[in-house]
């Protein structure tokens, strides 16, 4: 098993490399399985994805989101009602005709993604405006078809996401409801795992199939790739048309609804807190999602009372874990410093020593994942210690964070400057002529003279005005648009 | 919506029609999904089947069972290892054959359990005896193409369920654990939810396809109708040779290991949990899983000001929902007495009436939904009466469902009286010639006489002496078995 693997691969210097090294000996997902993928969310991964979904979940609870469960299958008939969406996913489905032997009577999809399933169930639900709004979000796994290549985490046939599909009688609390989206996001990807972001209104071209705009947030990876996080899409009524969800307003007319749709991709979160906070010793959480928040190590030395050091371990894992604090005791065979090793590999938040002084002077040895920081604290200190920590640990994540990206926001004014900007890794600032359809030009100009770059979009919560022109056709440049290199 | 839908089944008169309709009439779930057999689950669904997942990781976590998560699909050549067990799953997978446009290299199987997407990983995973035990339980969805009429909850072709497969260096850990499942059964179905069962060691006939023997829960609805809950199966080295899952053990020599596997349906315990504690005013929840747990109702009188009583039921509302209860405000246009239909119809727990006369004298009137029961308590002492709250639901609902359990369990010497008394439903011991493969025709000659009357094993914690004979064939009896019809 993991137990014996050794990690030795450097962040700094080869960061996919690490990355991808360190899922492996810190045992947080194994992608042997035998279909292409497809991987084992090993218990890291599993325990820290269901902590994020009760963070996602608090919030949406809390602006009046009802949780529902929706089939993972969708007929094609119920598909295929929204054109650009369907032009946009069905390459992606994975289609089943068959149930044991029989033949379906109809072909029937993996989603992709769920607009299609649940709009068709809310045009039975929604008759009057007093049904209105509503505002629903699921759990769920989805599976997509890749074609491209495939890499753990990042990009998957099957990963594990929320989303939330809301519905309004009036256009603008559905344009509400995407900066609501984008709050949220804030809430639980910022302030709650420390990982900074942009939100910006992608281009024209870049849009969700079927959305009239899209919001994306960005996050920048070590490496200076830009990875796409939560996205929320103001679908205008493009789905209520084709689903017929409509409604009798107040006024005795009936009228299509508004919607919006949000979509946090919980494996792919993991990834970034995995590659924004680990280190060169392995893995660092937020407290709240750490899969293991405190391992105890009971430390012996020549005359140390083994079993009394065992005892006072177990009962106080005992009282740790009644706490609902994630605590491991690790009674195996290995010497400390191995435990030690282990444990920071797989992101402990803290370790306690436990040895016959500590015991004898009532005190526990803590050592800290994220700052490496040693600390003795009396024993009746404890419970106060804890208290403080998750907030401590969050904003020490949050200030390396911050740091690095900061350090990551270029500008150029001409194509050669971009170009060297780029290779900076992060997010340049350029002016383009337009981030309409008459843009997407000058983005491919961009995407294959500098190898890849990629308009993301105008910055959701800043007004920038651009003042000269579009640094590739040199029109009257109409936005002050963020180019980066994307996974 | 569902707002305005009267509900008036008497569960006394039909309880099939009571169930069905309540389901639809509180919102439970939605079947009109254009998939057959594939159902919504709507928000108290979904909220109940979280809760009963947070019950049964707490007991799972406890016994040292890790959390992952494996694919839903699964290559046929994997599935095809195990002969019994493809052999008795294989009519019931979903296939898919294409992605996209493409045809896959290998069908995949969407899983209908996971023994062989599991025991796959586990020969990767298992070397030496110190990776043992590995006891591992994934939270999943799984799909089976019945063909027998489907009915929600019941009998759907996606449900949800918690699956545990657990590996050992010997048989006797392995049987232990059969044990320690059927605990973790109890713990949560009767001691958390007030879900009566027996646990039956099912016949050799019925076991699970690929098990050396079989435990499963029989519990008992309304109806007189026995329906199987959890279930443990005791797998031998069935799997582990034909999936390879050996290891080098500390006498240095390579053993095959010895595995067990748990599965209880969520969905399925969700179907019970209504059946047996809802009355004819619609859903009953033993509270931790209760989807509303409160639900505050203002009530304004002639001379009443409005505004603040809502401000005061806020204010509540908030304070409660701080705390982590799931608490609604009925803020509608209705009625209160149209608000307490609403309410006691969907489950809330307790209903909190706040009135212009409770916030002077500071007392909250409380109506408890389980027994109707109406009190009047100083608003101070609400969070000591909530303290105790959910201790005395669950003992009224253990109460009254120990007490038709109690009705159930009958006896008969002969066919004719195994017919009279199986009429008046639950279950009725007898004696059989045998539980193993000779007793098949006899309990044959039962099910076809009795019209479907099942042998549903002996029971687990009791050692019962059959006495006389066999009441078919007149054989010298082995065995003393539980006879009932069941879902």
């Amino acid at each position: 098993m993991a137990d014996d693997i050794k990690f030795n691969k450097k962040k700094e210097k080869d960061f996919s490399e690490w990355f991808f090294e360190l899922l492996k000996a810190a045992d947080v997902i194994d992608q042997r399985y035998p279909t292409k993928g497809f991987i084992i969310h090993k218990e890291i991964a599993a325990i820290a994805e269901r902590e994020m979904y009760k963070l996602f979940e608090k919030e949406l609870d809390k602006t009046k989101h009802k949780m529902m469960r929706f089939p993972a299958v969708i007929p094609e008939s119920v598909f295929a009602k929204e054109i650009e969406h369907i032009e946009g996913f069905t390459p992606e489905v994975f289609w089943i005709e068959k149930g044991g032997k029989d033949k379906l009577p109809e072909k029937i999809g993996l989603r992709p993604t769920s607009e299609t399933a649940m709009y068709t169930m809310y045009s039975k639900w929604i008759r009057s405006y007093r049904d209105l709004p509503l505002k629903v979000y699921q759990e769920a796994q989805v599976w997509r078809y890749e074609t491209k290549h495939t890499r753990p985490l990042l990009r998957d046939r099957e990963f594990y996401w929320i989303e939330a599909h809301d519905v309004f009688a009036t256009k603008k609390e559905a344009e509400e409801q995407v900066t609501e989206d984008m709050n949220t996001t804030k809430k639980v990807m910022y302030e709650k795992l420390g990982i900074p972001f942009l939100f910006f209104k992608r281009p024209e071209w870049d849009k969700f199939n079927g959305a009239e705009y899209t919001f994306g947030a960005d996050v920048l990876m070590p490496n200076g790739l830009v990875i796409q996080q939560p996205s929320t899409h103001f679908l205008g009524q493009n789905f209520s048309k084709p689903y017929d969800i409509k409604f009798l307003d107040e006024d005795e007319t009936e009228k299509y609804a508004w919607q919006t749709c949000y979509g946090p991709a919980i494996s792919r979160i993991l990834a970034s807190v995995i590659s924004i906070h680990g280190d060169d010793k392995g893995l660092i959480f937020p407290w709240e999602i750490a899969p293991y928040q405190i391992v105890i190590i009971p430390i012996y030395k020549k005359d140390s009372n083994q079993q009394t050091i065992k005892n006072y371990c177990k009962e106080l894992q005992k009282k740790l874990s009644e706490k609902g604090i994630r605590t491991e005791l690790d009674l195996s065979e290995k010497r400390p410093g191995a435990k030690y090793y282990y444990w920071e590999l797989r992101g402990a938040s803290i370790r306690i020593e436990v040895g016959a002084r500590e015991i004898q002077n009532k005190e526990l040895t803590i050592v800290r994942r994220d700052k490496g920081e040693k600390q003795t604290i009396k024993e009746e200190k404890l419970q106060e210690y804890l208290k403080q920590l998750p907030e401590k640990i969050i904003k020490n994540l949050k200030q390396k964070a911050d740091e690095q990206f900061k350090n990551a926001l270029h500008e150029a004014s001409s194509l050669e400057e971009l170009k060297k900007q780029l290779n900076k890794g992060g997010f340049v600032k350029i002016n383009l002529c337009s981030r309409d359809a008459d843009g997407e030009k000058c983005a491919e100009i961009i995407k294959s003279e500098t190898d890849g770059g990629e308009v993301r979009g105008t910055l959701h919560n800043k007004k920038e005005k651009p003042t000269g022109k579009c640094i590739i056709c040199g029109k009257k440049a109409n936005a002050v648009v963020y180019v980066a290199k994307s996974y």
